[in-house]
C-alpha cells in the first residue's frame, strides 16, 4: 500500500516577491510505515516571513520545501507513538511523510485549538516570549514599541508587554489592525505606518522614551525609533520584513544609530532555538493567559496545500491578519 | 594678585565640519585660591570626536568649553594638595582655573609621560580597554576588526587585541597609517578603506569571519563589517565617527543590519564611566604593556591654546596621528 502525497517544491529562485510560477505542485507516492517507522498525515502548515531568504539560497530546487506543521500519525511502526498521536514536525510543504521519530514531538492539546500550537503556543509565540524576556530583558512597568505589532510574532509580544504592565505603542500598516490593536488587545497607542509620519507620531507616542523595542522591521521603523531608546535601551532583533525582498538582504537604509553611543542600547539578533528552554514555562504561562481572557490571537487559514505558495507571497503583502497557515487536511 | 588665563569659547553652532571662526579665545583675570581651594595651571588638554555632537547642542555658546585635561596645582588652600601636585581634570580649554577639590583626581606618574594620562592610560585607553573585554566580551584568540585603527582609541583596541592573542585586521586611511599598523603595531592586516573597495578587502583578509568588531565610523564601515560578523559575534559601538559632522547625528546609511538576525549578533553603543570600577586593573594592565612595548602610541600635539580650535577641526581631516592633543604650558 502507500499514499499519494503532494508537496510543494521551489522550482526557480525569486529575486524581490516571490511569484507563484516559481513554485510547483508535485505528486509523490509515500510508502507504508517500516519497522521503526511512522506515517503522518500534516493537518496544517506554517508560512513564516523568515522563509523568504531561504528561498534564495537554503531551499534546494525541485525538492520539496520545508517549515513548521502539526500531522496526525496515521501509520505506526514506532515504540514511542501510537495511531492518533499529534505530532509537531518540521516538514511543512507536504501532505504525508515517513519519520523514523527524529523531529517529532508529540503535542497533548490540553483543551487548546491544533492550530495554536502552530502560532500563539509554537514558535512564533516562543520568538516573541524569548525574544521580549530574555533577549529584551522586559522589566514590568518599561516603555514599549512593537513593529508589525499585528503579526503573528508582534501580536503575542505586545500582549505580553500589556500583561507585564507596559505602555505599548504598536505600528501596524491599516486602519483595520490598529483598531484590532487598541479595541481588542489593548495596545495603549496603535500607529497606522502607511498613513502617518512614523517618526513624528512615535515621538509624540513615546512620552516616556522606549525602553524595550521589539525589531519585526527595520529600515525608517528603525530610525524612528532609535533617537526615542532611552538610556540602556533594549532592541531584540526578531526580524527586518523591510529587507527580506531584496537582493543580498538589503535592508531601507538607517542613519540613526548613532543614537545608541551616549544612551548605550544594545541591538542584538535572535532565533527562536535559543529559547528552547524556556518552553514548559513558556507553554504554562501562555495556556494560562489564553484561558485568561488576556492572550488573544488571529489565524488566516488558507485551504489546501495548493494554496501554500500563496498563502507563502500573502506574508509580504499584507494578506494575512495574525498568523498565516494552510490546512492540509481535516482534523 | 591673580593670572590672566586663556579660554576657548564657542561663539557660533558649526554645521557639518567646524570652522575656525566658529571659535573665540577669551581672556579672563582668574584670582588667588580661596580657602578650600586650589588654582590649577593646564598643562596639556584633549580633543576628541566624542566633542563634535557637543558643540551641536551641549557646548554653551560665549562661554569656555570643557573636556580632558592635565594641570599642575600651583596654589593650593585645599588639605588634599600640595603644590606641584599633577591633576587629571575636566577643565580643558582653558590656561588657569580655580577648584574646590571636585573632579581633580591625583596622577601619580610612575614613570610614565605625563601626555599618556591623556591617551592611552587616560579615557582614551580606558574606552578601548572596557569597549574591547567588557562591551564586546572579547576572548583570547578571536577574530577582531577595528576600524579606525590608527586613531587614538582605535590603536589601543587594536593592540590589545594582539596582547590577547587574536588575529587583528584594521581600517586606517593612509598607506602611511596602514604601514604603522602593521610594522610597528602587528597587526595582521591593515586596510587603506580611502584607496580600496572596504567590504572586498575585509571579506578577502577575514577569512574566519569576525567575531568582535570595535565600530568606531558607521556607515559603509559598518555594512562591510556585518555580513562577515560570526555567530554570535559582538559590535561594541565605540564611534560613528562618520555621523558627527552631520546635521542630527545622521550617518552614513546602513543597509547589512538584518544579518544580525541569523547570527544573533549583538551591537551595543558604550560610553568610558561604564569600565571606571575597572581603572585600577586597567591601570596595571597597561603600564605593565607599556614597559614590555607590547603598548605603542603616537601623539599630535599642538602648541599653544590658541591653537585649540585647530587641534579639534583637525580630528575630522586626517590631520593626526594617535592622540591628538594641545600642550597649554611647559611641564
Amino acid at each position: 500500500m502507500s499514499v499519494t502525497s503532494r508537496e510543494v517544491h521551489l522550482i526557480e529562485r525569486p529575486q524581490g516577491l516571490p511569484k507563484p510560477e516559481q513554485f510547483a505542485i508535485e505528486e509523490v507516492s509515500v510508502p507504508d510505515a517500516g519497522d521503526g517507522e511512522v506515517l503522518v498525515q500534516n493537518l496544517y502548515m506554517s508560512v513564516d516571513p523568515a522563509m523568504r531568504p531561504r528561498l534564495s539560497g537554503q531551499y534546494a530546487l525541485n525538492k520539496a520545501m520545508d517549515g513548521g506543521a502539526i500531522g496526525r500519525v496515521v501509520q505506526s511502526r514506532h515504540p514511542d507513538f501510537k495511531e492518533g498521536d499529534v505530532v509537531q514536525n518540521g516538514q511543512g510543504f507536504r501532505e504525508y511523510f515517513i519519520s523514523e521519530g527524529r523531529g517529532l514531538s508529540k503535542i497533548d492539546p490540553d483543551g487548546m485549538p491544533l492550530t495554536t500550537y502552530m502560532h500563539v503556543l509554537g514558535g512564533t509565540g516562543l520568538t516573541a516570549y524569548g525574544g521580549l524576556l530574555v533577549t529584551g530583558q522586559l522589566k514590568d512597568g518599561e516603555n514599549v514599541f512593537v513593529s508589525a505589532a499585528a503579526g503573528a510574532v508582534g501580536s503575542v509580544a505586545a500582549q505580553i508587554a500589556k500583561i507585564k504592565d507596559c505602555y505599548v505603542i504598536g505600528s501596524a500598516g491599516s486602519k483595520e489592525k490598529c483598531d484590532w490593536l487598541t479595541d481588542e488587545l489593548g495596545i495603549d497607542v496603535a500607529i497606522n505606518y502607511k498613513e502617518s509620519v512614523l517618526h513624528k507620531n512615535l515621538k509624540a507616542a513615546a512620552t516616556n522614551g522606549i525602553d524595550v523595542y521589539f525589531e519585526n522591521v527595520g529600515g525608517a521603523h528603525l530610525d524612528a525609533a532609535l533617537p526615542r531608546m532611552n538610556p540602556l535601551g533594549r532592541i531584540p532583533v526578531c526580524g527586518m520584513i523591510s529587507a527580506y525582498n531584496n537582493r543580498g538582504s538589503i535592508s531601507e537604509p538607517v542613519t540613526m544609530l548613532s543614537n545608541i553611543i551616549y544612551s548605550r542600547v544594545m541591538l542584538r539578533g535572535f532565533v527562536v532555538y535559543e529559547f528552547n528552554d524556556l518552553r514548559p514555562q513558556f507553554l504554562d504561562d501562555m495556556k494560562r493567559w489564553i484561558r485568561e481572557g488576556r492572550m488573544k490571537y488571529r489565524e488566516t487559514v488558507l485551504d489546501g496545500i495548493e494554496r501554500a505558495p500563496e498563502a507563502l507571497i500573502g506574508l509580504f503583502t499584507g494578506m494575512n491578519t495574525g498568523k498565516m497557515m494552510v490546512r492540509l487536511a481535516e482534523e
